[in-house]
């Protein structure tokens, strides 16, 4: 095998590609990418066996070929070489592959493709196709509440389901839940379908959209795996096997009081106030003490001092509730309307955070396509 | 006291002093910042005992006091606050600093100045004056090779030389050597001086003058400690007890070879061979293949590969010699003109990288203003 390649063409790639590699497996087929001849292109590969990539990259080739390239060297040094093209030499034999441009010449240790995993192939039938822009959205809004404690795997996941000519993503790790509906303007989808699909790899396939030119991206969901195809990168995960939480079942149903206050200067205040709670553990909470038109957010945390700001809200009563602080913010982040409301029960009651009254809402009946759900802390003063 | 302060001023003066913080010490006062009323300006002061940083800030101030505030916070506010003007309180009963911005209410623990360890003053009194930018790039250019190694102290440290109207620096970490001299367009210094400092405290005065608009930096030599005055900045610096290495007698009084290579290119050459050493334990040698009229660049990792690139050099005779590649690029990367010059006896004898022929001399006998000694590694594929 003999592929002459731009340097910037392929070292992209190559960089897409090995963000499928294994940093820490001790199996070293797996550090690696594997590299083949496929319908007069070079197909660049790579998988972890949790998810996988591969994609090709154009080349002028002589000859056939299979091989595994360790793929940290080989992104250093593509990436390293002046613009041009590069030489890239396989001839099987001797366990290495050869590089070189110009006068410059490298010799990377290889591996035999043989044993290498066979990864599965995109499948267009059956396949959900949906812009994606709204799948980027769609994740981002939900990536803040899914767990990183591997102990309950599905809480790592997404819930993903596609219904009529929706797509709804939840997660939840248990203290808050995300719920995000999205509403596509095409043909409603022929069969529906629901998945848990790792967080982070959802969080991948958006990456690769953001990075490409492409309009939509393809899903394709099998009995125990998801592919998405985006232009000609295809990238494979595993589902996560489990009962996702009966998110339904959270969600109050009624409403004591419905707040709103500016978005933006509720940001602000919660990054300055949260200072004060240090990410300590157990955490500071920070406290919302509603008065008719007002809401004080409060941090008092014994080891480094008091936080008080103050701010405009259409509260009516006199009213305390705490949150762990990091979540409160992460909830207000997730809003993208001028204003955030609060949906609020009693003080340990769950409470809803969604977009204001100028936000988007779907046509069925009002209800926000958003909603983060929160779970309140104990108001430290009366504990 | 009581004291208006506008918060980006204050706030740079306050993130410029918290890097004399301690970050590690038990002792609580000193992860705090020292704050006082001096002559109608706030004084802020830091300490981790090595080093000390001591700037003013100007205020509307009421009344006097000292107080320590810890750092992190007091920064993380200040940092976060809107723009504008904030009020600071220190009554000295509570044991709390009160801030205040609109409606913003802040109180943060402090503690009481009595035991802050008491600050060396500047003694503008036989003083030496000189070029802050000559400082920087004097510092600048020996700071690759000091040694990290505490358990050699004199090492970590750069010695330093006021004699006539020069400034010269010395580092060595016993593997390569930087000797810089600078020669001043100033009036001879009326003594001279030397010293070891800390290398990393003098990083710390290059990064304070650069962030300065000051001109000149004055610098103060004591038995043991050396202070800079930047305008309204003093730091100060303990310094390194010991004999730091006859080094003069280290560099070879005569040499079989002077080759010249380009310099950008002989960088691009080494940040790609040096990839394939992989900043291995011990080292993956890089060898120089000396022919008549060129040079070829080789690293040889039987784990990785190997690569081998060739430059033009005017060189004479075939003669290889192998370095630490690490050290070799810290050498060259020290060089600022078009050439970079080697000059070199037998393989295993230390060898000189200096400036090319374009390069500045100084007027004492055409020898460079700069050189870097580096020890030569046993060359691989003799041992």
């Amino acid at each position: 095998m003999r592929a002459v390649c731009s340097t910037d063409v392929f070292g992209k790639k190559l960089a897409l590609v090995s963000r499928g590699v294994s940093a820490r497996s001790t199996i070293q087929l797996l550090g690696g990418i594997l590299l083949e001849v496929e319908d007069g292109a070079l197909k660049l590969s790579a998988t972890d066996m949790e998810i996988s990539i591969q994609t090709t990259s154009p080349a002028e080739i002589e000859g056939e070929g299979r091989v595994v390239i360790p793929a940290r060297i080989f992104n250093d040094i593509v990436r390293s070489l002046p613009a041009g093209n590069f030489t890239l030499e396989y001839d099987g034999s001797e366990g290495t592959v050869r590089l070189a441009a110009g006068e410059n010449e490298y010799t990377i240790r290889a591996y035999a493709a043989d044993d290498y995993p066979k990864l599965p192939e995109f499948d267009a039938e059956g396949a959900f196709r949906m812009p994606g822009e709204s799948l980027v959205e769609t994740v981002e809004k939900v990536s803040r509440s899914y767990s990183r404690d591997e102990t309950r795997p599905v809480l790592t996941g997404i819930l993903i389901s596609f219904e009529d000519a929706r797509v709804r993503m939840v997660t939840t790790d248990s203290y808050r839940l995300s719920i995000k509906e999205t509403e596509l303007a095409t043909t409603p989808f022929e069969d529906s379908r629901e998945a848990i699909i790792p967080a982070r790899a959802m969080t991948e396939v958006s990456r690769i959209f953001s990075g490409s030119d492409e309009n939509d991206v393809e899903v394709s969901l099998s009995e125990n795996q998801a592919l998405f195809r985006i232009g000609d990168v295809v990238f494979g995960t595993r589902l996560i096997d489990g009962n996702f939480p009966e998110y339904r079942r959270l969600l109050p149903s009624g409403f004591e009081r419905e707040i709103s206050v500016s978005r933006e200067d509720l940001m602000g205040t919660l990054r300055r106030v949260n200072l004060f709670a240090q990410r300590q553990t157990p955490p500071v909470p920070v406290s919302l003490s509603f008065t008719e038109g007002s809401v004080e957010v409060i941090v008092k945390n014994g080891d480094v001092g008091e936080a008080h700001e103050k701010l405009p809200a259409n509260s009516e009563d006199d009213f305390l509730i705490s949150f762990n602080p990091g979540y409160l913010l992460d909830g207000v982040s997730a809003i993208d309307t001028e204003k955030v409301k609060f949906k609020l029960n009693e003080a340990l009651k769950p409470g809803l955070i969604v977009p204001g009254e100028n936000g988007e809402e779907n046509g069925d009946g009002g209800e926000p396509d958003f909603l983060y759900l929160i779970m309140p802390m104990r108001d430290p003063s009366r504990s």
